[in-house]
Parts: C-alpha cells; sequence; structure tokens
C-alpha cells in the first residue's frame, strides 16, 4: 500500500521557466489527494502521466493564486474529458463562488457531481476521513486566512503471526476474529491471548503540508513526528526580514520547526524567483535539520511502512 | 516597422502535452496586443522571452475557458512584477467580475491602472485606435457569445521622391507638408503637384483573428483581403457534423472562407486534441487554399511592408 507524495509545482507567487506555482499530489493506497493547484497543474498531471479521474479530493490551502489559479482549468478539463465521479474540493468559502461564476460565464452544467467544502482559520478540522486516511487542517499564519493540511493513515491491526495459526491449529474463520483484537480459544481449552498471536501493526503514515506561513511554533504540536513534513522556505534567513514583511518563512525556519516537531524528512519548496540555484536554502535547512530535500517538479517521496519490534 | 503574430497557444479547450490553448501576440510597430490568454499564457510569454509589461492592450473573444483562464495570472503576475502602466482588457462583460472577485479573494489592490472595455457581438464595434492601428470587433457565430478582431494600419502617407528635393532644391522644412498631401511652389511659381513629388505609400497592413466559429460567410466583408487571417479548423471535415454541433468549423471550411475573402495568407489552429499530426488539416485546408499554414506554438509570421507600384 503507497503512501507517497509527488511535487507538481514548487515555486512561489511568480512562476518560471524552470518551477510552477505550488501543486503536490498525495497517493494513499491508491486514492489520490491534489494538494493546491496553481495554474497549469493539469499540465503537470499530464505531464507525469498521472490520470487526473483518478483524483476525488482537492485541497486548496488559501487563495493566492499561485495557489489556486490552476483549479477552474482543471475542473472543466474534467468535465470537457467526461468526468462522471464525484470531486470534492475543500477550501477558503469565496472559492465556491469563484469556481461557479466562471462556470456560468461558459454555460458549463458539470457532468459530473462538484461538492464545496469551507473550512475555518482558527483550530485544526477534520476535512475528511476514508478507509485509510484522516485529513485535517492545519491552522497556519500568512497574509491571507491559510491552512495547511495533515494527512494521516489510520491505525492499523496487528498482523497474524503465522507460525501461531499452524502451531495452535487455528481454522482460517477464526483469524479475522483475532486481527481485529481477539484470542483464540484452542481445542485444550487454552485461551490464547491476542498478542502472543499476533505482531506490531504498521505504523500509520502520516504526511504535513505546509504551505504560505511565517515562522509559527504553534503548528508543532500537530505535526509532531510526521514522516514527512512540506513546509514553504521561500527566502535565505539573509531575507528573514522580507520573510517576516511577507509573512513567508526562510529555510532556516522551516528547518527550526521540522527539528522542533521531531519530524522525520523535511522537504522545502515555495522559492522565491529569486534563486535559480536552490542549494543554498538546502544547505541553510541541513545546518539545523539534516534529513532536508529540495521539492523538485515531478519528483516522488516515498514513506515505506515502518513497524516497532515486537515485544 | 514590423507587423508581425506570434502563436503562443493553439490546441482547443483540452491542452496537450505539446500544445497549449490559445493565444497568439500581434507586434504593431513595437506595440504588443495580447489576443486570447488561455492557461499558461504567462509561462509561454516568458518563454519565447516576450516582456509581459510591454503588453499593453488585451482582446478575449469569448469566456470558454480556453480563451481566458490564464488572463488572472497574466494580471496577477504583472502586479507582483510591480508594473505601473495602464493594462487595458477588452472583452465580453462578465469578465470584469470575474477578475475583481479573485482580485478581492486575495484582497490585492493592483500597482497598476486596469481598465476593462467590454463589447456587444452584433454589429462590428471599434475597440480602440492609436497612430498606427486600429481594432475591431468581427462578430463569430459560437456555442458563446463570440468576437474576433480585426488589426489594421492605419493609411501611411505618400513617400516623399528624393531626387525631387534635388529637381526643385526643395528646403528640408517644406517636406512635412508635402508628406501630408500638399504641393510645392517652386521659386519660378510653378506649382509641383504632390502627385509628382512623391511615390505610393505603404499597403496598411491587417490580420483578422478568428477564434471560435462556425463556418459563417458574413464575416467576409469584414476581413475581405487581409494580410493574414487566423481561422479556427478545429476539425478534419469528415467530422463536419461534429463541428457544426460543436459549432466549430473544419479546415476545409476555414480554407473556404480564406478563399472567398481573398485574403493573402491563412493560418489554421485551436486543433482538437484528437489530432497528433497535423499534416491532414493542413493538407485539406490547401486543397481549397494554397497559402495555409499551421498554427505553431512560437512561430512568428511576419507580414513585410508593400506597395502598389506608383502611377
Amino acid at each position: 500500500m503507497p503512501f507517497d507524495l509527488t511535487i507538481l509545482g514548487c515555486n512561489s507567487a511568480v512562476p518560471t521557466n524552470q518551477r510552477k506555482p505550488t501543486a503536490q499530489l498525495l497517493n494513499v493506497a491508491g486514492r489520490f489527494f491534489l494538494i493546491d493547484c496553481g495554474e497549469g497543474t493539469q499540465l503537470q498531471l499530464r505531464k507525469y502521466k498521472i490520470r487526473m479521474q483518478n483524483i476525488h479530493h482537492v485541497f486548496i490551502s488559501h487563495l493566492h493564486g499561485d495557489h489556486y489559479f490552476g483549479l477552474i482549468g482543471f475542473i472543466s478539463t474534467m468535465h470537457l474529458l467526461g468526468r462522471e465521479k464525484e470531486l470534492h474540493v475543500y477550501g477558503p468559502a469565496e472559492l465556491k463562488e469563484i469556481i461557479y461564476i466562471q462556470l456560468e460565464a461558459s454555460k458549463t452544467t458539470l457532468c459530473f457531481p462538484l461538492f464545496f467544502h469551507e473550512f475555518g482559520f482558527e483550530n485544526p478540522e477534520l476535512l475528511m476521513e476514508n478507509n485509510d486516511v484522516t485529513v485535517h487542517t492545519i491552522p497556519l499564519k500568512h497574509s491571507l486566512p491559510c491552512c495547511g493540511f495533515l494527512f494521516k493513515e489510520k491505525p492499523k491491526p496487528r498482523r497474524m503471526r503465522k507460525e501461531k495459526i499452524e502451531e495452535y491449529n487455528i481454522p482460517l474463520e477464526a483469524v479475522p476474529d483475532i486481527k481485529e483484537g481477539g484470542g483464540y480459544l484452542s481445542k485444550d481449552g487454552e485461551l490464547i491471548p491476542h498478542i502472543e498471536l499476533t505482531r506490531s501493526a504498521q505504523n500509520p503514515r502520516s504526511f504535513a503540508f505546509c504551505s504560505d506561513t511565517m515562522y509559527n511554533e504553534s503548528i508543532i504540536p500537530q505535526i509532531e513526528g510526521v514522516d514527512i513534513l512540506y513546509h514553504e522556505a521561500t527566502f535565505l534567513d539573509e531575507l528573514k526580514e522580507r520573510a517576516k514583511q511577507t509573512m513567508h518563512s526562510t529555510a532556516k525556519e522551516a528547518a527550526t520547526i521540522a527539528k522542533k516537531a521531531k519530524v522525520k524528512r523535511l522537504i522545502i519548496g515555495h522559492y522565491s524567483q529569486r534563486y535559480f540555484d536552490l542549494t543554498p536554502l538546502q544547505d541553510e535547512a541541513e545546518t539545523v535539520f539534516p534529513n532536508t530535500l529540495l521539492a523538485h517538479e515531478g519528483e516522488t517521496h516515498e514513506v515505506k511502512r515502518t513497524y516497532d519490534s515486537d515485544s
């Protein structure tokens, strides 16, 4: 079951020839979540051979154009391609009107159901959940109301120890109960406890997307220990005053959040167009948090399954 | 003084990896006119090294997204780059609201003056003129109200014959009057007529942009004899029923319009995404109108200056 993140765009507001505005795609067990949707995201999806029709949930962090101007084109193209499945869009309240005014101008009645879900910016909110994952907002501090998103796999059941099936001659029909937490009553009338019959569950994997934000320690409890933290790093620390004015972060600040939140891996992005060579941003972050990677378009970051050692 | 057209995007509604949605740039004597602005146009301008800040007039033919979804990004980027000069946008009435609702959502007060000019769709209207050019709408027939645009150089004055300056010993200060149509009273009291002192004026160059339209002969009188006709050719003629249903044209129909309007050169575009190889579209059009070219992104079509032979 994959849990991987693909970068579709990694630049800040003004796109360059090399770098598109923000968009990312998270694949959790074959379900695709589009996170922000800057201008040209539909073309990036096409370029990296990702089927748009497999995306059912889109999350828009805030209404600066570099995070959502591609949404109307993405929706229109799915309509033109005859999509039938539902699409859910999560974002600030005004987004619905922005999309509908454009659909109305072209007299478009979408051929698929489109649902808008608006969220607030004060406290974390549960946006959606399915069998595999929950998605919460992460309130951020930016010049517009803005939220990041926390994707967390749901806890999985402990795994059956195959050798115990043989040892206690457990019939197959008893396995589901055991997986769900039960023990097994052997033929000798002995109750074999669940913990003996199973090994540790897969650790739930998690990804925190922190789009535009100034340095903000209040997010730390929520993102603590995540497998991947994406945190914007628009500037080098030598421009920290500029970062403060524009309510963005420096690479050093992003790394400080990563370190304090004890995350496993940090990906930085949302680079100012002034940086052609991005190495200094990575170098700066690594002085604080060594496991830092640069967001590069088209690259996929996988989170492998891990298990606690069995007690 | 240049008069040339650069293709920035040439595909129909669904963009492909190879072809972006409609956008063209006309350069008349160093003034740049952006015509339609599909998603990603700002990146195409950047790719082809065209300075966005040199564009002062944008014409939007209609409100199907593949003709205008890039406008808000284009405007936002010019704001972020600190533009100061005016920008004039010509388009259907709803366009203004669509742009402003997005500027308001991001609390953006533009740092440059933005003017919207709405037009009707019944009769040709003069949209703008400067010293060099006039721009009129060309009412088209499409599934949304839609206009093309006719760019026409203003008539130029006849050119001075240098040998006559010498022959009649004409002082330099008399030349502007002659250029504007006057004769010259020689020292002998003889009135040398304007026609003898000058040679033919440069022929006014012209470009007609006919974006989405079904076959529509009523445009012919307006576009007669233009140097370049861009006419959409979404389909091959074998799909002419599909063209009719969607109110688009076939390559053959575009060529028929070009032939009947006796234009000098036809450029076809707005290709359906079903065509990977575009040669059949060109071949089909050439059977009716031989001087047909395919619109290809990044290509520039120049209209050279011509003069009638002097009588």
